[in-house]
């Protein structure tokens, strides 16, 4: 039997043909003489109908299907009786008479139900991941995944860029995140590392003229992950000779376009806003700034100067920031307790505490509400706050105010459903500085990468000042995630040189590390620059999902593990001695 | 200054317009009050014109430039002088008039020229790849495998692939090639592998109910190299549910056109011939038939058989083989002394000699054309030879003789260009064997892979003579190489679990190594078949290379090694400590 439509695709259109399909069973619902068969496949389900009517040995057959039998069914396509249309299927108002069937595969009762929204241990689904995949909104997820792809081929093909595929077994850098390394057999004790993004290969790229590149990389990094994190994940990965960074982000928008007018139908508009690191920071308390609802960041200084509350006078005497968000209707929401519970939650970002007050018809409720009660039409004007609102204030440095008010914007707004979910808010934030200070190494890292171009009024900074500068980069946020980030890269050896200088590298290993990328500088390298969006992200942003995993096929768990395979695993000797390795004793 | 277009596309249809260039200095002819300058970009050269007469400024920076800077131009494009025009230039009948120029970076002197056909150690050009990537013939190459990918993302897309990525840290499969392995930080001693190929992913997205299924896959095997292995190379892969090996095929036959058509412009006529393993080992010595020329073995048995030659008479009468090839005109053009240093050759092949017979005007000439001379009619009329042609004589096994004459005709076709490089002749060799016998391992190992379907009339051999089973598996050759194959799969548990016994698997083995593959068996697993291309060997082919590392951008030499960033490379003490690893002492 050769198949002529998917089940999914079945239709009015039909009526009265001869159909052919092949499918999982999805449900069978056995009237004696009539047998209902729901038969799915990747484009959704339709009803076969059994009957000793149309053919009893069909009957016969339909008799011994079980959930996740493989068939192939020929019938006719005729309309539902009034009675039995079902106006939530896309199949609903038809059904197939089967005339035919043959078992092509049989199936023992799977560990979980194949439908949408199962409570299941991750590992058991990951266990039988072939099982979870058959699973509507994984077939939709991972549908719509490939379908980003083919709108990024076509439209990147379309402005002239050229697919080049870079190595996966290169260099390990020690520098940013840890590398996964390949031991090489050809040189015991030598290493490959998998690359934790084409970074260097495509600058080379454009040192080669290629002038236009993209690849859909793989990227590894060997961190311990979360939600949003994988051992191996995808990028968007683009550069390109000879444009400002303004070209690229308009290259990229109508990327961005193209991809959502293909997958999903809806038009944006061009151009995206753009609003400067410092600006995020300021009014969001963020460098990926979720704006689909408000509840902004306000400085509230001014309002403050005369209160007499220490904790505030104290912060602003030694340049601190005294700054407050408004929860909209947020008396009512929240008590002293729940309140009190944020404010511990806020310690991790160092905020030594937050202060609120409720707005009440006749002033400010709280407990520190006494300090404030010469100065409620103030600070109700600078906070944009109304009768019923919560304020809530943090006061400390610049950074703690931003970390502190900005994790409170979000957490509330999704406890409270301030979000429209519906809204795709795309984002450009725009001249970040240059270095950013790592707690963890406890220096300054380069806040992209150091091969980052500084603002050419910055670049004098590198002698002088390098923390200063800033550089010419640029995010694109969609929904409080970043989405994706570029920039333009530095083409001289002196300012890579001054770059690696300001992080702290000597000169032997700027040497040793990059040398190779210094060199190249030298024969002719074009001005550049580019950007890479994290598909992976993308993709689970456009299905509505929270986990990156949900929007990959075979993705590993928490522990970096793969229950299919049960990869990684142990090797044999054999194998390790051909690469002249050691595994420790614990 | 924003660039108008490319260098290379600079035609008579901007004459007397204004345009914008950004390229590399490709050479500088300095007439002293006139300087040309011709300027390169991916796409090609235009000349660039410089005088006193235009803007003295702007050929004051003429005269400082030096090959390989990189300078944006604007001018006007006039037309050459007739006696300047330049026929072979794409851009030959015009020039631009230089009127500003801006310096965008120096360069040193390059290594070596940029420019077609240099002779270069392989060394130098992979550690300044990116010099040697400029060269036209290198860009081309690139572009070219890029087109290629262009026409199968649509091709694919239009035929309702969905485009799935598999993951690259994996688990290890000793059978097969060598793995590469990724040690695991998490579980100290245990290791990922990277894939072979996606295999046994792509099966189990059949199991998911993906339907079609295609990725560009890097691929890894850790052999030793070749001209045309590298460590990492790419897939084109594809996996279909509920499809025959003649659907799958024509469906890659529709890929395969697409691509000739928008890489090539050639229109290859469909169907494209197809002929049993049998037929190719029969009739070419090969099982991936060059099919450009003729030079077909034939058999020899019936025309000898009255002949007093004893090497002939014992090996046919042990059941062996006595086949010819006939040189065109090979008499003169080879020497006895030649003869006999092809017949050494041979000796890898196991061949105990050569038997040859030169047709004169009245017989044979040669060592042994005394036993043939009551056969001449015979032995002309079987082998096809007419006067002044070669006779090649294999005596010897069926393989031997395969292999042996396989080899001589290929051999001399080349030496005696008999070959129309022009040609692409796309071949299907279907019905393989399902298993081979290794000389290397001394045991019977999968033609294609274990995961392969015997015929479905021997699949009852699995229980009785494995060996002797035929495969539903097909490659798909061009002009001589395997460019890709595949089969329909094993989709059935107890045909598997046959098949791995046939391959001298405990059922331990079996189910620790593929437990998974198995166990996702039982669940409904939809019949499938499918097929990978090697995307570059496709690449070298279509360009007329005669080594994949021109087709890749950043390849590793001939030891598995990479002279522009030097990988592999030591790692610190403390990258290994975190990976429980040693390295031994040598």
């Amino acid at each position: 039997m050769k198949r002529t439509t998917y089940c999914g695709l079945v239709n009015e259109s039909f009526l009265g043909q001869q159909v052919c399909l092949k499918g999982w069973v999805q449900k069978r619902r056995d009237l004696g003489n009539l047998i209902f068969i729901d038969l799915r496949d990747r484009e959704g389900i339709v009803q076969l109908v059994f009957s000793q009517e149309f053919e009893p040995q069909a009957l016969k057959i339909a008799d011994q299907l079980r959930n996740e039998y493989v068939i192939e069914v020929s019938g006719i396509v005729v309309r539902r009786a009034d009675e039995e249309i079902n106006a939530k299927m896309k199949t609903g108002t038809i059904e197939v008479e089967a005339h035919q069937v043959n078992i092509l595969s049989k199936a023992k009762t799977p560990p979980f139900y194949i439908e949408n929204g199962i409570k299941v241990a991750d590992d058991l689904r990951l266990k039988y991941r072939y099982l979870d995949l058959r699973r509507p909104e994984m077939q939709q997820a991972i549908i719509l995944r490939s379908k980003i792809l083919q709108a990024v081929h076509r439209y990147l093909d379309d402005q002239d860029f050229i697919n080049i595929e870079t190595p996966y077994l290169t260099k390990s850098t020690p520098e940013g995140a840890r590398d996964y390394l390949v031991p090489s057999r050809v040189y015991p004790g030598h290493f490959y590392a998998l690359p934790q993004s084409p970074q260097l290969f495509k600058q080379l790229l454009m040192g080669a003229g290629f002038d236009r590149y993209y690849q859909i990389a793989r990227c590894f990094r060997d961190e311990d992950l979360r939600g949003d994190r994988q051992p191996e994940f995808t990028q968007i990965d683009l550069e390109t000779s000879f444009l400002t960074a303004q070209e690229i982000q308009d290259l990229t928008e109508g990327l961005l376009k193209k991809v959502m007018q293909n997958v999903l139908g809806i038009e944006i508009k061009l151009p995206l806003p753009r609003i400067t690191w410092d600006e995020a920071m300021n009014r969001f308390g963020s460098d990926k700034p979720d704006t689909r609802f408000g509840m902004e960041l306000t400085d509230m200084a001014a309002a403050v100067k005369g209160v007499d509350f220490k904790v505030f006078q104290n912060v602003l005497q030694k340049g601190g920031q005294v700054k407050a968000i408004v929860v909209p209707n947020g008396a009512d929401h929240y008590s002293r307790k729940e309140i009190e519970a944020k404010q511990d939650y806020l310690k991790r970002f160092g905020a030594k505490g937050l202060a609120w007050l409720k707005v009440t018809a006749d002033g400010f409720s709280g407990p520190i509400a006494k300090f404030f009660k010469d100065q409620v039409a103030e600070i109700k004007a600078a906070a944009g706050a109304k009768v019923g609102d919560l304020i809530l204030f943090v006061a400390d440095t610049r950074k703690v105010v931003a970390d502190a008010l900005g994790y409170l914007r979000t957490n509330i707004a999704h406890e409270l459903n301030l979000i429209d979910e519906s809204k795709f808010n795309f984002l450009w934030v725009v001249d970040w500085p240059l270095f950013e200070y790592s707690e963890e190494f406890h220096r300054y890292i380069a806040a992209h990468h150091p091969f980052t171009m500084p603002n050419e009024e910055d670049i004098h900074l590198l002698d002088t000042d390098p923390h200063q500068a800033h550089a010419q980069s640029y995010d694109i946020v969609l929904n409080g995630y970043e989405l994706g980030g570029g920039s333009i890269r530095i083409h001289r050896r002196e300012i890579q040189e001054k770059m690696f200088k300001a992080l702290g590298f000597t000169k032997e290993r700027a040497e040793s590390q990059f040398g190779f990328l210094l060199n190249a500088f030298d024969y002719g390298f074009p001005p550049h620059g580019g950007l890479a969006i994290g598909l992976d992200r993308f993709a689970m942003l456009l299905s509505g999902k929270d986990n990156i995993r949900e929007v990959i096929a075979f993705p590993k768990n928490s522990k970096a593990s793969e229950p299919l395979t049960n990869a990684p695993s142990t090797v044999s000797v054999k194998q390790l001695d051909e690469l002249g390795l050691e595994v420790e004793d614990d």
